[in-house]
């Protein structure tokens, strides 16, 4: 992230101020302060104001924030961040009135509250929009974590040896991932044969057996941008039932897929998936079909049916439909969308589906 | 976790609805909800009133659940949680009023008092004081997590060779866990040399050098449950100042553990640690003496100076002082203790100190 990017986007917040009727926001969420910052700590809080970026940080953090955020002012906060934060906006007497996201705890708005000597208002969500949108930099990111992704899941194929464990097997990804100087995004999840019939089971001691199958759903980090795929993949001859849901599986997710362009409802691509299987007479799936990715791994936006929310050039997301059988198998393929000016591009087509191919 | 454990822990959260002035409660921090109903899922909020616990969860968990809960009520939701959770407290007639607890987010809290009929009060981590004191399994889970510790980062001893980077070293250690049948409890961080001054880094690609140190500060679970171990490498001679420091920090340390016992004010234990150094004319670390161990990494209680606070038996706690030279180096020591009956127990003396002998 370069300055330019940095000082672009908290323009962009400066502009919506007036509409908030505020004269300053506190970003509370790490990947919204990581957004506006170049800051990658924990724990920090940037207040923006039409003249400034402040982050408040700790002891732990600033040697880590001086270098990452040359032009925001750094505040070293020893007791509690609301109090360092209400103080720093006590002393600016031009600030009336400010607001925080509403993704901050009940227990810390209200502490802040009581620090300010003016209004405090809250806000839903500020940067979810803008954040939506990636420019050439964060679709640069996310398709080189995707890349870093696919090629840590090759090497891993290696580990797929009857005998392996779920949580040796998500070890050896996670290692390889690192290998190439990425980390995992979020807890890998391994799960093999019935296991995978729940979508986010804990990897554990289950072996690999000699007939079996193996659902992995794991993601690569690179310059603090995620990347989430989800793949199956059959050892031995995987039974008939299997074989039919995956060719069902790749089919929802292909016309979901297939509709994903600038304008079109979220509502209808969700739907799309869920037609096929629907259709088939296989369980439909219960949680969302796709979500957006970016500095977080969920972000929106979120393919849902309550939404009247449209796609829009520049968001990127995935396409993860399902089909579980409890006590059977669970099979799931997620790939990563970037939407386009003229369609889509799937940023994950280096990591091939195959798992009738094995 | 048995289920009369469960039941206990319950039962002694029922009892102080009363007090609280409400007829349930609901808990909204994955911890707490594990603690109370042994369900290891995310996004999950439990409900407790006189009669039952109900676990609201969805369709990725529900299996899961079925599984670890047996004795809680399952609410499947399809919305979003808060107005499951609405709808479920306005169908139990008998309910006039209810809490939640302030760690949930602003927006949330709005929602859920939107869905609800009647009054809807916040009270403050609720579970905190009785997480803290450890039972017999809960000190055997963390004991074993420590020994899990222990063993993985002797065995990525194998690892520490000029050339392997930070983000690969974590790698291995990360990796060494996982066969254990374990995970890390938090991002491992490895420093090396003088990235080490930044208490909190991030491993990245700097390579080990022939003579160089190592900060590594990581973590194991069992059963859910977290240790929490720092220790410090030289790899060929460390230089003077880096000798001298060491030294000092680790008189340092056992300054504060020496004092460690039941009643003992959590002020006086932090103070300790920092006197020694202080003393010493060397900069006095910014972060915290220590903090409680358990379901979560950080949780009470927490060595700082400005409570009245005393140990008690039971509480299981990191010891974890610090000294960091910008540009120089940075070393810190981290041990978990029990506070037993008659003084104290070093949960983590497998893993030994051993900077300078490397």
């Amino acid at each position: 992230m370069n300055a330019e990017t940095i000082q672009a986007r908290v323009q962009d917040l400066r502009r919506r101020l007036p509409q908030l009727r505020v004269a300053g926001l506190i970003l509370t969420q790490p990947a919204d302060v990581t957004y506006l910052t170049a800051f990658f700590g924990h724990d920090a809080w940037a207040f923006v104001t039409k003249n400034a970026v402040y982050l408040i940080t700790d002891s732990r953090y600033i040697e880590q924030a001086e270098k990452e955020c040359p032009r925001a002012r750094l505040v070293l906060r020893q007791g509690p961040i609301t109090a360092a934060a209400g103080k720093l906006v006590n002393k600016l007497k031009s600030i009336k009135k400010i607001a925080v996201d509403n993704a901050v705890s009940v227990a810390a708005h209200n502490a802040l509250r009581k620090h300010l000597n003016i209004p405090l208002k809250t806000v839903d969500a500020p940067l979810a929009t803008a954040r939506s949108i990636k420019d050439r930099t964060e679709t640069a990111a996310i398709r080189t974590a995707a890349g870093i992704a696919a090629k840590a899941l090759a090497k891993a194929k290696s580990f797929f040896k009857p005998g392996v464990t779920e949580i040796e097997l998500a070890g050896r990804l996670d290692m390889e991932m690192r290998r190439l100087a990425s980390r995992n995004a979020f807890e890998t999840i391994v799960a093999f044969g019935p296991n995978a019939s729940r979508p986010h089971h804990q990897p554990g001691r289950r072996k690999l057996g000699k007939t079996d199958t193996i659902l992995i759903d794991f993601g690569a980090v690179h310059k603090g941008y995620c990347c989430d795929i989800t793949r199956c993949f059959a050892i031995g001859r995987p039974s008939a039932a299997y074989r039919r849901a995956y060719g069902i599986l790749e089919r929802a997710q292909a016309a979901a897929i297939a509709i994903t362009k600038p304008g079109a409802k979220l509502a209808e691509v969700d739907a799309a998936a869920r037609a096929v299987i629907r259709d088939s007479g296989l369980p439909v799936y219960g949680h969302g079909s796709g979500h957006g990715i970016g500095l977080d791994v969920h972000e929106s936006p979120f393919l849902k049916q309550d939404t009247q929310d449209r796609l829009q050039t520049g968001q990127i997301l995935t396409i993860e439909p399902g089909i579980y059988v409890p006590g059977k198998f669970g099979i799931r393929l997620e790939d990563d969308i970037l939407i386009a000016n003229t369609g889509r591009r799937i940023l994950t087509k280096n990591c091939p589906h195959e798992a009738l191919s094995i």
